[in-house]
């Protein structure tokens, strides 16, 4: 039986071997929910690089470039991190560069495994067909904050696992822990998340909107972003 | 308003500044339930190493020793890592070294902190009252399994910060998640935990009375183990 596990943050990723599995990226606020607009809304390919610098060479270069540091958009550049400013013909068959402080450090920390894709609410149930689809052990790796566990991404953790439990093994203490979180947060994740740090640290930036977005609207694209040479494109 | 945290690994303590905090360490099964049987039963300190090797050092230089590495003692020590080899008359005034997989590991990582103690359910609502009477943020570092966050552990730790929600500010996702698993677990810990990986492990060991034990015995001793100049005393 295929096996699925659950990686809390990157800063843990040592500890879970990749190769072989197909890792999911759970970045929910907000970076993996604006890569799944994206693709939704035809963008060619998205380049995730690690730091500020190289996003700015490539912008350089010609692309358009997305940077977000601690929740805000940096300075010079053409998007910042809300699922919205993806949603429009603007993105349509182009290439974007983009860093975030958390999702994109987690992409390029999982390039070994066997492939690498994208996940959030809203493209939640394109993921988990997926995952049911392929014959391959499963690796849930939430970007979290800054190294810390955060409650967003490992509730989708454990509606991936939730949703997959006939289907794969899971006897793993994280797995079951984000499993319980999530079954325990019911319909209502903004009332649950209600009192989470990086929720309320969001919330003051003013992003109502971004939030209930992508906590909310599940399985609104069936789209999957996949690795392939380093860049995210729409699986085929 | 004094402030809890929970660090759900030691491989995350970096995260998290242990200076001028009291430190709480907690490895359900069963390190930390052993040093608080072990203190308890009067022993006079306990010398965590981080080695086998460094144990057996102080073991030749007369002191009682215990190790245990992957759930099982180490052959050729005095103790392994069952609470009821220390309920006896045997460590009574005695010094004992002590080395284990994920315990002694976390204590030695915490040193910097302004007071390290060791929790378990055995000694709950001694921790809990200690920590309410000080004037001091807490941190409850949970021991894991070679890095890897567990269940029993993050119980324990969500039961202090359930204990402590009006003395202490808590807005920090790993201790919220740690909260609300405790209160989800509910009276049966064993049967919330009887699906984890650890447990799981624990049982092909044939340990089931101390997994016992260690779980549901709440507030049995009144005694806190306490780290000074690298050994752990009981705290007067």
């Amino acid at each position: 039986m295929k096996n699925i596990d659950v990686c809390l943050t990157p800063d843990l990723l040592d500890l879970y071997p990749v190769e072989g599995k197909i890792v999911v990226i759970v970045d929910i606020l907000r970076a993996t929910s604006c890569m799944t607009a994206a693709f939704a809304n035809e963008v060619k390919e998205i380049i995730p690089v690690s730091t500020v610098e190289e996003c700015k060479a490539l912008q350089q270069k010609g692309y358009l470039a997305a940077a977000e540091r601690n929740g805000e958009k940096v300075e010079g550049f053409d998007f910042g991190n809300s699922p919205f400013s993806y949603m429009t013909e603007t993105v349509k068959e182009k290439s974007i560069a983009m860093t975030t402080t958390n999702g994109t450090v987690a992409i390029n920390k999982s390039k070994t495994a066997d492939q690498v894709i994208i996940g959030s609410f809203l493209n939640k149930q394109a993921i988990i067909g997926y995952l049911v689809s392929q014959n391959k052990d499963v690796l849930v790796l939430c970007a979290g904050w800054k190294g810390r566990v955060n409650l967003e991404d490992t509730l989708f953790a454990g509606a991936v696992v939730d949703a997959l439990q006939n289907e794969f093994e899971c006897h793993h203490d994280s797995a079951m822990m984000a499993q319980v979180l999530y079954q325990n947060a019911g319909e209502d994740r903004l009332k649950f998340l209600s009192n989470c740090s990086h929720f309320k640290r969001l919330n003051r930036l003013n992003i109502q909107k971004d939030i209930d977005f992508c906590l909310m609207e599940d399985d609104k694209y069936d789209v999957i972003p996949v690795l392939k040479g380093g860049k995210l494109v729409a699986l085929s």
